[in-house]
């Protein structure tokens, strides 16, 4: 069977296995106290080129947007979000749930576009009667977007200066950061980012990581009592140097960026593939997640040697699926598929 | 160093470890809905002699008693609960981060008693004003409980039958209850417990896994929807399997049980030395968690060569101090701790 | 000044006012416990012809709302409405600030099409990742709506049988019901409304009360400890017997219906006027809301004599303005508003 | 029959109805934007002697109280206050329904000690675990307390010393200020005790309102964009100068103080006849609420003529019953209680 339904269908890059084993025993403090959590901390302070940056490593990616956007929206505050955003439809309502109002604006391929956020932000400042409505204290976007589409330097840095001009932090989900920068289409680089948001979460478990989200707040800006906050929410690991031993594995000797890179090279000879196969493509993603538009009557025997994921019924006789590589994928199991396509 | 501030300062059973990177690339689907979760869920519930019991993986303790009680109780109701019970104290408000109220009623060394908890019950059903004030919907006790005291067969039936009586659930905090089960003094069995009560967890972090907590709703009671609200509280877990291959592990050939056995031990030879050494024991502890007052004069010296816990401090000159022994306690460290004692 | 900006600029209607000080030294006891309350529901069921319902006055509608949805949906539940319903642009986040997910529908000068509810309940229902999704717990709509509009009975019939075919309660706002109720175009009697939803409220507020809304659980379906529920809001007024004097009030000699009758005769008049002088109306409103689209330069004139609302701003140069006309307005006023037209 | 059963059996005092009658037809704007609020605020600042004061008009305790802690704490912060506050036991789980838990103290007759308090923050500052627990972010007392009991000048100024010392707000509960104020034994004026604290209220529902409570944050320290949160809340009130009216009412000619005094004077006549019937006092209360030790045997009687309040059974054969006296209680009430004694 090929694995192309998810980015997160194996536990985790070997090195990473390896480090825990031989930690197995060092007898380290809970909480992400210990010295494994600081060393990663500093590993990808260096990276971002963030000296300032306060880092917190939680468990995985809906309880990070869940306790980021509570922690730094006030609490009659909502976020904007695209109406295609991760937080919208794919998370049970885990925002709404500690009280938020989620404010959308059009994603067009999962991507917002600077002027409607301005349209909102400023429709808000203009209503005479906007006390009897919820302000947007946050902007939240994906990087790739939940389409594997990616914002360009120029359009990061249009929406951050909206951001600024109206005050609100934006926060970027990086589930997929790596399979975002390793893109051919990329023109930001990790600094760049993180010198583009006010805070952002480096995504490992679809990253290599068993698990593990690590959070930067890119300039000395981690909420107060940040810590209890976490622990507030369920999401305070008690063996948290686990987390710490895995983002120290992906920053050492630039192991994230290059699992990131093999998920694209084999992102990239798969979309090729797809083409010289004939098949339509649903969008022209530049990143790991591929779309292509397959007659329903192929799935039966697709479905027998690969694993790929249900996207949406574009017609009665088509079905737009997803392929998924990931840090995990070999450039042989591209050839493979071939056979199955 | 000699490790004995906690029972999580080691990662995990090395066979633990050994079964993940033998499964790391098996693919499969995420959020439990694997092979794994399964099989480990059948031996839970093989344990539990509950065939009708219906289980979920999550990964920690706060987070699984605040998902428990936010879905058992109606929202409206409270929780009854020792004052010394770890989701009063020790949780940073996240039952209440939930919107529900702690009835408190009082704990002796962590226990509660029968008594207490029917006049409990019995004043709101008697108050004309009850409306008012928040009724209790559910009952929540550890075992072992936070001072290592566990409930005697005799007391648990007792006290259930009052929360069937009153027709609450009852809810076992089980972050430790390998250790409570191998206690020379206990008199029950885990299908004796696992029929006392409505829903428990089996704890693993504490007991040897990475991480995780097996939720056993024991009667198929689980709520509604359970997974959703798992999902919506940011509690599951993308590669939900690592919790279900732990699980697995724990409970073939006994590894769990085993493991609770060998905390045991080293916890009895331990306090037969704090008694023999001339130390007053703060309490008599049946389970892993031993607590002696020392003069503080001594801790400077014990503190170099053993990590230990603080409780409190009973008068200027003492502190009580907690020695924590587990799965990975090797009966060799507590003849070493002898040195320093 | 002629007071067209909303339907709750006056006090109360001077029959409640006159009770109110008639039993001002009764000596009530609290919180709705008291012979008014009594009564008021008593008349209320008659006039619904719900011999079960169940019956709770609230203090306003937002908070009428919230407590509403709050206690009929599942905590991880969310409920549906047009996107222009009132619970998701104007009431601060009330809804998510209880936990749940407004799940918008189009909205069609303000009525959803049952089309895009079955569309939307049936997407869920096949969706094989519905269980990451938030479920629909109830449907909200408006009647009259927001923009002055109402349901048809054939319309109500076929969402009401949509939800009961879904299992999901309909929740209708009744802030400004007698207003839709009365409307010339209104084929709906109270009684028939009553039992084509599970719940909906009677709007005291902008119908005549100084204050108050009468809750209608349609079928013996009060959610379970719902006097809790209302206290735990903060929704329960102590001195409860007042809101029960103004139903009552409002109930005898149908002067609900009588100040229904007003509004909608004066917005009548109203909407021949507007037609008479040319204005151009933003939609045809058959209740006592009425929509113009005015020119700019006529506003500061107009202004002076007249309190309207604000909607919109269609292009530049032109303004949709709101006249509300309501239980206190007076035939004459309309004439007095002609000559500033 | 005899009204001592609550403070709140009448609805209001008549010029208020007199007013509200009288401005009927005025045509204000909603939502406490009106002049009449605007000119109550200004009495009430004038009254506290505090210019920079901020004020908003609510619709009653609990809500008032859930709606302030709310917005002054922190998402992650508790509420100090004394067991028997009766934020704690009386309000359906308000706070914690807004994510708050209650950290709660011994409550002397009511009152809070300043050695507990400082106890309690001491401890939070000195303990290395504190970010696993909740912070305090403010302290919460009632004056006069739910036992009539009320706090003189001193122990007020050491409280709130304590509460700047830790920089937590002070919140006084002033359902009953008014009772509280005029006690022979009180030794505060208003403008003295608005200095003691961050924000009060002056509770209008139990001394002559028909509802509402004014809240009073003293130092321009209104929590930003409260207006909203009070919507959030469902605390907005549609026709808030309703509100604004009566404490404009409250407020002229002193009517307030004397609303107050009259109770007070009819309470200590009250206690007088107790102690001369030979009544046993369960506590010696100061303010409006008389609490006498009564044998069972006399109840069915007494219940006849006079409507009380059950308070508590010391033992079998007696009964603590409370006397509330009010703003509409007549002396003469007193004399004919005397006959039923």
């Amino acid at each position: 069977m090929l694995f192309f339904s998810s980015d997160y269908q194996q536990a985790c890059h070997p090195e990473i296995l390896r480090r825990i084993s031989e930690t197995n025993f060092e007898g380290n403090p809970g909480y992400g106290t210990d010295d494994h959590c600081k060393t990663a901390k500093e590993k990808i302070k260096e990276a971002c080129e963030t000296p300032d940056a306060e880092i917190f490593f939680i468990g995985g990616g809906t309880q990070t947007n869940m306790l980021v956007l509570d922690t730094i929206l006030a609490p009659y505050e909502g976020v904007i979000s695209a109406e295609t955003g991760h937080i919208q439809g794919h998370e049970a309502g885990a925002v709404e749930f500690t009280g938020h109002k989620i404010l959308t604006i059009p994603g067009y391929e999962g991507k917002i576009r600077a002027a409607d956020l301005r349209a909102r932000l400023r429709a808000y400042a203009d209503d005479d009667n906007r006390e009897h409505t919820t302000p947007a204290g946050a902007l939240y976007i994906s990087f790739p977007t939940e389409y594997g589409t990616i914002y360009s330097k120029s359009e990061l840095t249009e929406i951050y200066g909206i951001c600024r001009e109206y005050d609100i932090p934006l926060f970027i989900d990086g589930a997929r950061l790596g399979y975002g920068l390793m893109s051919p289409e990329c023109d930001l680089t990790l600094p760049e980012l993180a010198h583009l948001c006010d805070v952002f979460y480096v995504g490992g478990t679809k990253m290599g990581a068993l698990m593990g989200e690590a959070v930067v707040f890119t300039h000395a800006n981690m909420p107060k009592h940040f810590f209890t906050s976490v622990k507030q929410h369920g999401a305070l690991l008690a063996k948290g140097w686990l987390l710490g031993i895995q983002f120290e594995t992906l920053f050492t000797d630039d192991l994230y960026f290059k699992l990131g890179k093999n998920a694209i090279d084999c992102a990239m000879k798969l979309k090729k593939l797809l083409i010289e196969k004939g098949y339509k493509l649903h969008l022209d993603s530049p990143t790991n997640q591929q779309f292509a538009v397959v007659e329903d009557s192929l799935l039966p025997k697709l479905a027998k040697h690969v694993n790929y994921g249900f996207w949406e019924k574009p017609d009665d006789t088509h079905t737009v699926i997803r392929f998924a590589t990931g840090w995990a994928t070999r450039p042989e199991d591209i050839d493979e598929l071939a056979k199955y396509l």
